[in-house]
């Protein structure tokens, strides 16, 4: 074991909360905070109290609220900002400082010395009140060594009870990282605590690497979120020392991939698809060469299996697939084929894709069934849709659909002209299934008004989810399209 | 200088186009080749032959092109993959041979001795065809090393030009990339390549690491698209040589922020707002304390100047924002406010911020002519508004806009309800000014029907062209919105 006790500070509601375009309610904040103390976090940097009032309305919620996590408060170097988080109720501040020359003259018109002074005094302040203190250079990866470290000496002198190291701008490469580490820990007697920006794309490798040189804290967001470039992704830390470092972080893993998803619904930001780990393709398999593999063993071309973070594989037809992973698609829907019939369907997939197109499981089926001859009458037609809206009347549709040779006429209101479309739809086959529509997805429309619309469903019925699409010039046809072929395919099982 | 003439691998159309869901056609390869070799990218991987008929025909039309790059592409160790690769007319060959245990018996139910001997005799014969062999080590991380070094040296022997190493589940971690890297590269007489996958996070921190220790050669995809989580990002590998290891690539940096977005628009995949260096928020800036320092000195929060990478800075508002990031957005408004009137105006910002809601600059606008008490008539109003489609009508508008005083009625049909409204809106302005739809963008809606939908549109009037948006749950109303916005706005100058 390289080390031991790493803590964890999460700042997802502060730093996270910082990325341009988010802002939380009390409700969403108090939700995360819970969140992550179930996850097992040590310390929980729930905001700035000196913000806003709304911001010390919701620190306030979360100290109320029956947490292990210890729960800190973002100050500047000012006692007014150790006041407002006295006033939250909060065990610990991050009291930043900035410690570049840059920062120090360009930001705060001061000097060195005046810095290190105020520091040590707001330090003195907030202990002489009993808060925990972590005492942190902003910047200061562009800041003087030594000037850093006698700062550091003199806020410990001063009582500070933790020390933090910011790469503000994200300019560290690990090697570097481990020096300063390294140098730190044998000259400062204060635990010391990681912060990094990942501007580079290499806060996680600094992070861990300052770990391995002596950091016995770690600060991170859920899903790396945060200003700019983001901070270093809590996930990626946790799993790397779990499984690449074989170190218990105490933190329970099943429950990291329920955490990321929310804070990407709370904070409307989404995960990009290959994100490491929780982005929705990380356990995601297409190529048929390598599904082949994955067949034999799962290990092949997985480096853990995904229910360890609470997740599920998933395997899904493209025009890379291979013989092995369409046979399994064409067995989960209960089609037999022989070899002849799966290359000709084999390759019929694959002029599908060579256009360009996404190939849906609804695809699939209906690829298959044209090779095999079969031919299912679909259960669910459209007779007649008619829409209308505008800027002064509610958006109605009525829909006229043939469900197993009967026609139902039903109408249907929404918020706008294709929630009105979809809700008749489903108002006509609910005698006949409960459907659920899982996702709606349109793809960015670009060029004109008149450019194709592909919109792509998840339809779920008795806990069965598949896929169906839709495409027209038309949004409202290609939903309603998309929504028939899925309710056709559900229907069919 | 650590190290020097290091080359670049894109594989962007390889591994990138084995996302799942991804799929190009020849033109949008051919465009992102020539878009790569534009860049000064080295060897381009464009896919591999063997795949399908579509795929031959997309590597033919790369290496028919006028392209400085070398041309690659995929093998595995058959000679039937050779041959297709030769038909493409390709420079050379990316060959990869499964070498750990579990990929030998679990994939290719072989021995170590068969997959040395069959790697041999495949490099030979490409060799004998005229093809430059980089030799590959799939799953290499989990291989046995001294087995894995013997195979590599009677590649060598056989003819291989480079030795590449691929982490093909990314379990690396950037210690041990070094030590492997530098025991490679004093044993075996080759440049060596190196291939990283991003299962954790480290793909960007390996790659860098060993380069540090002797790899010649690094293999990259745009936006670090990739199956699963994707692999070692181009531009965070490029940037990190060049800013923090002062390496000059060759690579047209200027470039790459374009090369990322013509990636992203023509495989569809979003890039994460907090993506480095290209993400959308990668230099935006939203909080108040930061974009203080940030006017002082765009260097205190800016690891580089965006324009380095083709981009620019931008500066939105939000819940933190502070009074002088909120002056300047003002003054770029051409409003100039008081002490007294900042205070309110921000006062009022942070309310709506509270709230959980996005500031867009037209909210600020609107907030500061209020306190200003400046009012501005809209020149072109909404009075009516009502559309009609189905499946068995033209989608058909009536719209009565009101025009300087004066209500004008028209009705408009089109492909889609959206469509016939835009064409009804235009007719009804036609008479006032000659207002051009340039383009027409609606964000990917993902979520319910009812979800927002965000349409921005560009306009010309006169040479002069303008942005706009709506926001509804109601396609067509925001799509109406964003064009009268735009109007209005034009007509306003």
């Amino acid at each position: 074991m390289l080390f031991e006790n790493i803590r964890f500070l999460d700042t997802t509601l502060r730093d996270g909360e910082q990325t341009p375009g988010v802002a939380l309610t009390t409700e969403d904040k108090v939700s995360i905070a819970q969140k992550l103390d179930e996850l097992g976090i040590d310390i929980i940097e729930a905001g700035s109290a000196i913000t806003s009032e709304g911001e010390r309305e919701s620190i306030k919620a979360i100290t109320a609220e029956n947490i292990n996590a210890e729960i800190c408060s973002y100050c500047r170097i000012k006692n007014s900002d150790v006041d407002y988080a006295l006033e939250c109720d909060v065990d610990s501040i991050h009291l930043v400082v900035p410690v570049s020359d840059l920062h120090i003259t360009a930001k705060l018109k001061k000097d060195r010395d005046e810095v290190r002074q105020i520091a040590s005094e707001v330090t003195e302040y907030a202990k002489d009140h009993g808060l925990i203190v972590e005492l942190s250079g902003e910047d200061a990866s562009r800041a003087d060594h030594e000037f850093l470290k006698s700062l550091y000496s003199d806020g410990i002198s001063a009582g500070a009870d933790r020390l933090c190291y910011c790469d503000t701008v994200g300019m560290l490469i690990p090697e570097k990282t481990r020096e300063i580490f390294s140098d730190m820990s044998s000259s400062l007697d204060a635990p010391l605590s990681v912060h990094c920006h990942d501007d580079f794309g290499l806060a996680v490798a600094n992070s861990v690497a300052a770990i391995n040189a002596g950091a016995r804290e770690c600060h991170m967001t859920v899903n790396g979120i945060g200003e700019r470039a983001g901070n270093t992704s809590l996930e990626e830390v946790i799993m790397i020392l779990e499984w690449l470092y074989n170190y218990d972080t105490g933190i329970k893993l099943e429950e990291l991939y329920k955490t990321s998803r929310t804070v990407s619904r709370l904070t409307g930001l989404p995960v990009s698809a290959n994100k490491a780990l929780v982005g929705e393709n990380a356990f995601t398999h297409e190529a048929g060469i390598h599904v082949h593999g994955l067949l034999a063993n799962t290990s092949t071309y997985e480096p853990l299996k995904p229910e360890t973070i609470g997740r599920e594989r998933k395997i899904v037809m493209g025009k890379h697939a291979g013989k092995s992973s369409l046979k399994l698609a064409l067995k989960e829907l209960g089609l037999e084929v022989d070899e002849s019939q799966l290359d000709e369907i084999l390759s019929r997939v694959k002029v599908l894709a060579d256009k360009g197109k996404r190939v849906s499981d609804a695809d699939i089926q209906s690829i298959a069934e044209t090779v095999l001859e079969i031919y299912r009458e679909p259960k669910v037609k459209l007779e007649e849709l008619t829409v209308v809206s505008g800027n002064t009347v509610t958006p109605t549709a009525s829909t006229k659909l043939n469900v197993n040779g009967q026609d139902i006429v039903e109408a249907g209101v929404g918020n706008g002209p294709v929630d009105a479309a979809i809700q008749g739809v489903r108002k006509a086959i609910s005698g006949v299934a409960d459907i659920q529509l899982q996702e709606y997805h349109v793809d960015a429309i670009t060029g004109g008004t008149d450019a194709l619309v592909e919109v792509l469903v998840k339809l779920s019925k008795d806990g069965k989810i598949i896929t169906s699409r839709g495409a027209r010039t038309d949004i409202i046809m290609a939903s309603v399209e998309a929504v028939l072929n899925g309710i056709n395919y559900l229907l069919d099982e």
